[in-house]
């Protein structure tokens, strides 16, 4: 893993001014601890996972989401299906049946096969504390990765708020789902920029999708730019186009759930909508993500990604506060169908460059290959 | 007005089996009536406007929407307020008053000159009964305008049905925000093409924009298809990119609440990023719309219409039905800031085509203008 004269090596995110991270292991109480995401911003509530079935939930239910935290939630997943069980057959079993939890993000493979990996040659007794240990090791390098692409993230930002002309030397930045560190384990990937450049002093607003049909921008992003301070709007997915064409965004900043070798980008349905504003407007966009989310095996995202079609009651129903303070859920619309898928593709021709823990690249086959050399030297 | 030989002449509009329209004087009670939209899918309710001042309630508060209902809703609103003092100063105030409840739909302020002009030289003792005249001569031309739109646009939905090759003999069409029978008398705009087709025996299916902030498309327009029985699905703002990358939709037919000179469509919000999605991916994209709704004044849809900025509560708060069948209102989201932009502007060069009472025109000005001149000699 690359390091960075810069990273911090404390954790960042802050929850009602306690230090916080989304995921870690209680030695004592022998249990993962997440926050369940589903109860945001309503309710801030830990819950344990004890039993490898409590991760398949877990991540299914969203409980916890965001490629980098589920790659980082399946690791710890293995493990505690290891810690049952040590048999390679049960490990194999497992291995199945967490990657069957979300079939886009692609750093889910990634993260079990580094499981997996540290596992060979191990022998029986020993693998349950080499299991727990791999799924420290991804969870520690997931922070520095983050803080590593916001640092990266933070030169871009700088560059465009030297360059930006007028009276009004706010940044304004646009960003779809949550891809903070709700998202991660720690800092986020398209988020981490922007607490980088708050951190530094360049006074920053973020235009905050609110992201149907699970609200990830108005329920997380938002919550977590409060906890951290961040001045920001939250709007609905419709507006960006709006505010692109008035010259209210400055950059666009996303997160990816898998990108291909030649660089086009799956994240949350309807990025591909912002980047063809941003493209229409000449506003830049960038996509922040860890090179564990790069599948090398794919070039063309619209043909080799598979497309996650959730459950239609994510769009039909909705929770929030009653005026008596209840958190209820209530049915939306009647009894129409409904299709929900939950990602797009956007193709790499509209992505200004992808920010990643090895520097800035540029969404071309090329760039990407000098990627996928260094990052094999430096785990050589 | 432009007639048409297919003009049936009676309404076509079906709520629980019974032929409908969306506003009526009644003589017996003296009320305009009107469907209540702020209350469906959930209730169907009509509601009588007695006094003038209701009229500004019903447009504001929504209750009433839609470029063409609004236009129809403030002539009778100004015909209600002729009847409760027919001098002209206060035909006056009201005219401002009604004219102020939005600002972006152009015909309300169309369809508020037309109750004045028709006004001109009429005794005191007869302006009531002249104003009313005008507004029920607004409201039938509405329904004949709506239908022959219907008509010009079913010849676009047949030559695209035609051209479709392969097995899947569907013809797929995406609209946002509700251009039906609710935004107008009867028939719709953008709507009335997908009914005409439909009654022609073309098998078609509307991907139906959910529409937020205030869902008119899942609100609505999946109401008023089910009630007219065509086949649609309910979609996130954010999926029309996916479903045109992936060929699932063969036109975009929306609304107009104003159309420049020179072919600037401006529509609900989220409109602009349809119409780009469109356009990258070779998908036609029609605006259908009565001359009405065309500003003649201005050119430059961008910088010179006034784009509504409404309550930030039609964001954070929803209505739906909960566990127990009753009507609650929730918060979706906590206390961040909320910015709620009602219309967005689509350049003329992203529109294919506008379909009007008089044809389909280019979104041109030369094309344009040569509409003007045909309305301005059918006027004569």
């Amino acid at each position: 893993m690359m390091q960075d004269n810069s990273i911090t090596d404390t954790p960042f995110m802050y929850v009602d001014g306690q230090a916080c991270t989304t995921i870690w292991y209680d030695y004592e109480q022998q249990a993962t601890c997440i926050i369940d995401q589903t109860q945001l911003p309503h309710r801030f509530s830990i819950i344990q996972l004890r039993k490898a079935e409590d991760f398949l939930t877990a991540i299914s239910d969203m409980q916890v989401r965001g490629a980098p935290l589920i790659g980082a939630t399946a690791a710890f997943g293995l493990a505690t299906a290891i810690a049952e069980d040590p048999s390679p057959a049960n490990e194999s079993y497992w291995l199945h049946r967490l990657q069957a939890t979300r079939p886009t993000a692609i750093n889910l493979h990634w993260s079990l096969n580094r499981v997996s990996k540290a596992l060979q040659g191990v022998d029986i007794a020993n693998r349950p504390s080499a299991a727990l240990a791999e799924a420290e090791n991804i969870r520690t390098e997931d922070m520095h990765i983050c803080e590593t692409i916001g640092n990266h993230g933070l030169e871009i930002l700088t560059g465009l708020w030297k360059k930006k002309a007028g009276q009004d030397k706010t940044l304004n930045i646009l960003t779809h789902c949550n891809a903070g560190w709700l998202a991660t384990v720690d800092w986020g990937t398209a988020l981490a920029p922007i607490y980088k450049a708050h951190q530094a002093g360049i006074p920053v607003h973020v235009w905050v999708d609110e992201t149907r049909p699970r609200n990830q921008g108005s329920r997380l992003t938002a919550w977590e730019l409060q906890q951290q301070g961040i001045p920001h709007s939250v709007i609905v997915d419709n507006t960006g186009g709006h505010l692109m064409q008035q010259g209210m965004v400055d950059v666009c900043l996303v997160g990816s759930d898998r990108t291909t070798a030649s660089g086009d980008v799956c994240n949350k349905i309807g990025t591909y909508l912002k980047a063809l504003a941003a493209k229409d407007n000449h506003v830049p966009f960038f996509v922040a993500l860890p090179t564990s989310s790069i599948d090398w095996t794919i070039d063309n995202g619209l043909t080799e990604i598979p497309i996650e079609v959730r459950d239609a009651r994510e769009l039909t129903h909705i929770e929030g506060v009653d005026k008596n303070n209840r958190i209820v859920e209530i049915q939306l619309s009647s009894h129409s169908a409904v299709v929900n898928y939950a990602f797009d593709v956007t193709p790499a021709r509209l992505v200004d460059g992808l920010i990643t823990e090895y520097g800035v690249y540029s969404a071309t086959k090329t760039s990407l290959l000098s990627l996928k050399q260094l990052q094999e030297q430096s785990n050589e």
